[in-house]
């Protein structure tokens, strides 16, 4: 997508210097900020710093390091799979980047030349996440196209950042949004600040404002109004774990957006890679919740009025509680807007039938 | 309620000066800072800008602003009308700064002493509101009882600052809270952080911090998963209009709460003097919810690593819209704590029969 009119993907190879570009996102929005990796050491600081996030990126990135690995040494496999192994416990809990690395892995004879290999696996990794990516933008155009009055905007609601900067392009939750654009039908976007980290207001906001399409950034506590009055039309919203039954577990704050839209009759739907589905849960409350850093709470960071980065507090003295996801239950769901079409929660079981073929 | 320790009402004659004192609410929870108010000008200022808020905290404000007008000239009534006027304007949407204003001049013989009378209504005011809060607790500390097993604390989620900050003492959604405490029942608070204007973070913890009652800051995405997880065992807010049907007016997000304690079978309480109550809206659909200024939402104030307060934007490039109430309808509210008693929403029909006589 673009970013001051000029396409990027948020990784790529540079033919240059056949060094791996990311764009470091902790900058974002304030300023872009081009990382240059050259090393399997540099893709797991990206990583695990997490210059780069989103589970398809951060996988994305695994199987980039393989190659800067292997295009120092493209005849030493132990020192691949040695690298493969590290590079799995940059992020202990992205299920994408286990998968990216075994795929790499998985695709490689050991007793051929190892840079041209992983070259080529990292590549299709990358695109066919975008191939992915642009079929729930294809599915998911079809739900905002019915919403359309041709004269108004129609109005979507999203939290957190499911864009294209937490994949390889496109993004799951704005693929959607984008196809519309270019198909030349009016989207307004709400975008909820998604505290604690903000990933809404500054990783979402910032893609929207660079694709110009209309946007508008509130807090996190207003979507139920804008609900009320009707001013939004449909929720779209990623996934980190969905199970077998469509409970959806993602960032904290969604399920409130859920009910909502259900109190208000108002349509929410989920995008996903179907590589998101975890078929071996059923109950999304079974899925462990993980506990992020206080700090996340306590502490934020932007710049002062000469522009300067700084780093202030915002709470004093009281402890905090940080759950970084909660479980939307598949009541509340919609539908579920996969790379193979759209899915309503108890036809999940059907799609599971067909993904065995 | 305690300040490191000291018992404190939020305003207060200082009898040596006879000066108003009022904490200044904009430096918490960094700094404690008493604002003296020498005139009605003084006063005026305190209420625009924000040095206090809270509906009863304003209208007590506006008394006393009175009172040091007819300090000044205690034989003048014109003068003290035309202050009278001006005061009302000091902030145009709050019901109780009319309210307050009106009471005192009503309350006024023109020939008499002026400083002595509106002393003793500016007094009366802030002992009838702390008189009115004191009930709103020992009501609500039975709701809290009730849940009690005498060995886990009770745990109580609130949302925004309806504490003693914005009354006079003892707050209406924490009214029950510092009750409990005073029986020795456990309680342990989950604070909403509130934003964008984080009363929650800033005034509620400050409040139980200092009263030592245990409690915890959460962003606002964060209840509906602690809901879900059985944490919450009722939620109890204030509400800037109630109206005769029970649809409650308050603090954005608000409404998301309540749609959560109901998935979650959780009891919702509004804890609010019957002042509050417009008897002439039903629906609160109709209540006009303001917009709030931008700024609140695109920047945030705190102190940095070496303690100087800083203030940071959080957002960038995109537009905001910031209205800064929802509406909660009247089926998800189990009951209203009132200063006569508590109310389930189909009752308080029967309330304004008892409050007509």
């Amino acid at each position: 997508m673009l970013i001051n009119g000029k396409p990027y993907r948020s990784i790529w190879l540079d033919e240059e210097t056949s060094n791996v570009h990311v764009i470091d996102q902790r900058a974002l929005p304030w300023r872009v900020e081009i990382r240059s990796m050259r090393s399997s050491d540099d893709a797991y600081e990206a990583i695990s710093d997490m210059t780069v996030r989103g589970a398809p990126l951060i996988g994305a990135t695994a199987a980039w390091g393989l190659y800067l690995t292997a295009r120092a040494e493209p005849e030493n496999y132990e020192h691949l799979r040695r690298t493969a192994n590290k590079l799995m416990k940059a992020r202990p809990t992205a299920i994408n980047l286990r998968w990216a690395v075994e795929k790499v892995m998985s695709g490689i004879d050991p007793n051929q030349d190892l840079r041209t290999q992983t070259r080529q696996l990292a590549e299709s990794i990358c695109d066919d996440d975008v191939a992915t990516c642009s079929a729930i933008g294809d599915h998911g155009v079809a739900l905002i196209n019915r919403l359309t009055d041709g004269a108004s905007p129609v109005n979507v609601l999203t939290h957190c950042n499911a864009g294209w900067l937490a994949t390889v392009d496109r993004g799951t939750a704005t693929a959607p949004i984008y196809s519309a654009q270019e198909q030349g039908i009016l989207v307004h976007v709400w975008v909820d600040e998604t505290r604690p980290r903000n990933q809404g207001a500054s990783l979402t906001a910032w893609e929207l404002h660079h694709q110009n399409i209309a946007h508008t950034i509130i807090v996190d506590n207003a979507g139920g109004l804008l609900m009320q009055r009707g001013d939004v039309d449909m929720v779209i919203v990623g996934t980190d774990r969905t199970t077998a039954r469509g409970d959806v577990v993602n960032k904290i704050g969604t399920y409130l957006k859920a009910l909502s839209a259900h109190d208000n009759d108002i349509p929410f739907y989920v995008a996903l890679p179907t590589s998101t589905i975890d078929w071996t849960v059923s109950d999304g409350q079974e899925v462990p919740i993980e506990d992020r850093s206080d700090m996340e709470v306590t502490h934020l960071q932007g710049p002062d009025a000469t522009g300067e980065l700084q780093n202030i507090q915002v709470t004093h003295n009281s402890p905090v509680l940080n759950p970084g996801f909660d479980v939307t239950p598949a009541h509340l769901v919609t539908g579920f807007i996969t790379e193979f079409g759209i899915f309503r929660p108890d036809e999940l079981q059907s799609l599971r039938k067909l993904l065995a073929y």
